[in-house]
C-alpha cells in the first residue's frame, strides 16, 4: 500500500545519464540492452532520449509518464567530438563518487552474459569474477556500471 | 513490443545511489517521498536499503526482483560520522558529472512541492523558477537531484 495518501500518485519514473556520442549508446541500449527508443527531444544544445523495456505495453512519447523504468539519455551536443571533451563519470571512481549503477533482471544471467561477450560488451565483473556468482557488471559506451542479476519468475 | 527475443524477459529493476547517513536519506525517501523500505541487506561494511513506490502490490524482499522502479540505497559504515568524509558527488557539478537525477511523476506538481516546501526540503529548482513551470528538481539529503514532473492520468 502508498505509505501516504498524499504520495500514493508518485512513481519512480525515470534515471537519467548523461552521454558524450548517442550513436554507441543507442546502440548499446537498444540493440545490445533491447530497450525501446520511445521519444527523442531535440533542443538547441542538447538532445534527451527516452528508453524503456516494452513488455508489450506499447509505450509512448505520452504513456511513458504513466510508468517506472524509464531511462533518459542526454546528450550535450559536441560532446562526441569534442577532443578535449574527457569523458562523464561514471560515479564508481574518485572522484565523483555518489552515483553507482543501474541494474537490469534478466531471467538467465549467464546467458545474457554470454550473449553480451559475443556482442563485444566490456565487463567490470563478469559472473566468474569474485564471490558473487550471480550477478554481472557490463560497462556502457561513457563507463556507467549495467548490474545484470536474475529476476523473479514465479512459476 | 520487446525489441528482441533474447532480450524479452530484461526489466530496468533498479537505480543504486551511496547516501553519506541512512538516518536522514531513509526519513527522505520514506516520509517525505513516500517510498516503502522493501529489504535492508547489512553486511560487515555497509548496508543496502531497497526501496519503491507501493501501488497496492505488496512488494516483498523476494517480488522486488519482478518489478522495475526500486531505489537502491548503499550506505558504507562509517561515513554518517566520520570528519574526514567530504560527501558524495551528486552527478552534477565538475568534478563527477555524469549522473543526472531520479525523477518521480506525481498527480498534481504544485501540491506536491507545497508539501515538500512545508517539510522543509530543498530545492534546486521550484516549478516557478526558470522556463520549465511544469517541473521541479527538489534535493535528497546528499544532493542527489529528484525531479518532480507530472504523470500521465488517463481519464
Amino acid at each position: 500500500m502508498p505509505r501516504t495518501a498524499e504520495t500514493a500518485s508518485f512513481k519512480f519514473n525515470h534515471t537519467m545519464l548523461r552521454i558524450k556520442d548517442p550513436k554507441p549508446s543507442l546502440h548499446f541500449y537498444t540493440e545490445i540492452l533491447g530497450m525501446t527508443l520511445v521519444e527523442k527531444k531535440e533542443y538547441d544544445s542538447f538532445t534527451l532520449y527516452f528508453l524503456c523495456f516494452d513488455h508489450g505495453d506499447n509505450v509512448t512519447a505520452e504513456t511513458r509518464f504513466g510508468r517506472e523504468g524509464i531511462l533518459e539519455l542526454t546528450h550535450n551536443h559536441g560532446t562526441e567530438s569534442d577532443p578535449d571533451f574527457k569523458g562523464y563519470a561514471s560515479g564508481n571512481s574518485e572522484p565523483g563518487r555518489g552515483f553507482g549503477h543501474i541494474a537490469l533482471t534478466v531471467d538467465d544471467v549467464d546467458k545474457a552474459c554470454e550473449r553480451f561477450e559475443s556482442l563485444g560488451v566490456k565487463f567490470q565483473k563478469r559472473p566468474t569474477d569474485g564471490k558473487m556468482r550471480r550477478i554481472a557488471f557490463i560497462l556502457d559506451p561513457d563507463g556507467y556500471w549495467v548490474e545484470i542479476l536474475k529476476g523473479y519468475f514465479p512459476s
